[in-house]
């Protein structure tokens, strides 16, 4: 079942194993935070997309938060593979589907203006011809705007919501200029922030952002700061909950 | 010196005395935390104005920090008197000069791309003539859009700076969308925020942005958050400083 230097690793909160490489993909806080951040539709008939799925752990976090079957779109075959693997792994072929294709062309699979949500870890990184990622593995393309820019998955997403649809983001803040202009362009403004600070007294390194379709341009709500770690480096009590579930 | 329900209140950290008034204008904690976020250039040759100046709270405040002398812009004639009457009483003659004169036509007294930096702590809510503040006193017209609108003092801000010039804005996080989108029509990019939160497990209810003429779009940063309230309703230790300077 497992390939190289993979291993699996479990989602407690979950209770779902996840095949992982530390190597080619591995998911990270982003993922949990986003997972967290997503509000669903309970409604099983409801369309839910994970963008930029990489080996699933957005898909698999939030398939226990509703009843509806979640479309996973991937364009690395080696990527899908793993997750075809964790899903075969869990019986969870009712919950997550894999689709492997290049999200700029996925309104082959999926119709445009048909999406209740989309969530989205997409890549952070600027793609810079000058620098070493050359190689284009699998782990550079995971995390560079290589195959898919900002503006790219945002435009894209903006066409396969539905109208009032939802748009779920994990990504950093030096960033959050570029996507709050792209989603505007798009009309689909961001509607809701929440910071994400490694300590109290440091500066954000995450952001997540939900942007709503044909929503106002005013409005904006910024939530409660999340901190990951408390002053001993442990990790807080909110954070605690959103690994591990019910904490006290 | 003082007029109807005036009152005189101390700047602690700043040993001023500041004139006030409950129905016409008091500064609020907004414009403390404005003072403390703004970076300035120590030179006394700097150009510093303070748009939308009110009683001219953040102007004296700041004027501790530099050897500049703060230009404060004012529109209503009864805060630019109640600012002069404060500069009489403090002898700050040569620190703070009020300019009595509508912020879109300040270019009579300010050259374009001369100001190092700009304040401001504009009206926050936008003009609706079907509420009830039609009355168009004082205390309306420093708090709503009539005059002066969101888009006109970001273009004017604009304007005035010098290249790399810095414009420091306390505004509502409601606003956000709207403001870091009129700062990136007018070249003037957020470069840096800072969230302030009621209390830890509160939305955030200010944000303070710098902006930088010229500046790149990318490289956002978010600054630690500022929450006010500890759980004992007392304010933390970070605002205690602002407020009362030195704090142990």
């Amino acid at each position: 079942m497992l390939q190289g230097d993979e291993r699996i690793d479990r989602l407690i909160k979950e209770q779902i194993d996840i095949i992982q490489s530390p190597s080619v993909f591995s998911f990270s806080i982003d993922a949990v935070l986003l997972a967290n951040f997503t509000k669903l539709p309970k409604s099983k008939t409801a369309r839910i997309v994970d963008a930029c799925s990489g080996n699933g752990a957005v898909a698999f976090m939030i398939s226990a938060k509703t009843k509806a079957k979640i479309t996973a779109i991937e364009y690395q075959e080696r990527l899908v593979n793993m997750a075809n693997r964790t899903i075969a792994l869990n019986h969870l072929e009712d919950k997550v589907e894999m689709v492997h294709v290049d999200y700029n062309v996925v309104e082959q699979y999926i119709k445009p203006d048909s999406v209740d949500v989309i969530t989205c870890n997409p890549p952070y990184f600027v793609n810079n011809e000058q620098s070493e990622k050359n190689k284009l593995d699998t782990f550079t393309l995971a995390r560079h705007e290589v195959t898919l820019t900002l503006d790219q998955w945002i435009k894209q997403s903006a066409r396969l919501l539905k109208y009032k649809g939802k748009l779920f983001i994990v990504h950093r803040p030096d960033r959050l200029g570029d996507i709050m202009a792209s989603l505007r362009q798009y009309k689909i403004p961001a509607k809701r922030l929440q910071f994400v600070y490694p300590k109290a007294n440091k500066k954000a390194n995450i952001v997540l952002i939900e942007a709503i379709k044909n929503g106002s341009n005013d409005g904006l709500e910024v939530l409660p700061p999340i901190t990951i770690f408390d002053e001993k480096s442990q990790y807080t009590p909110v954070v605690k909950e959103m690994l591990y579930g019910e904490y006290e």
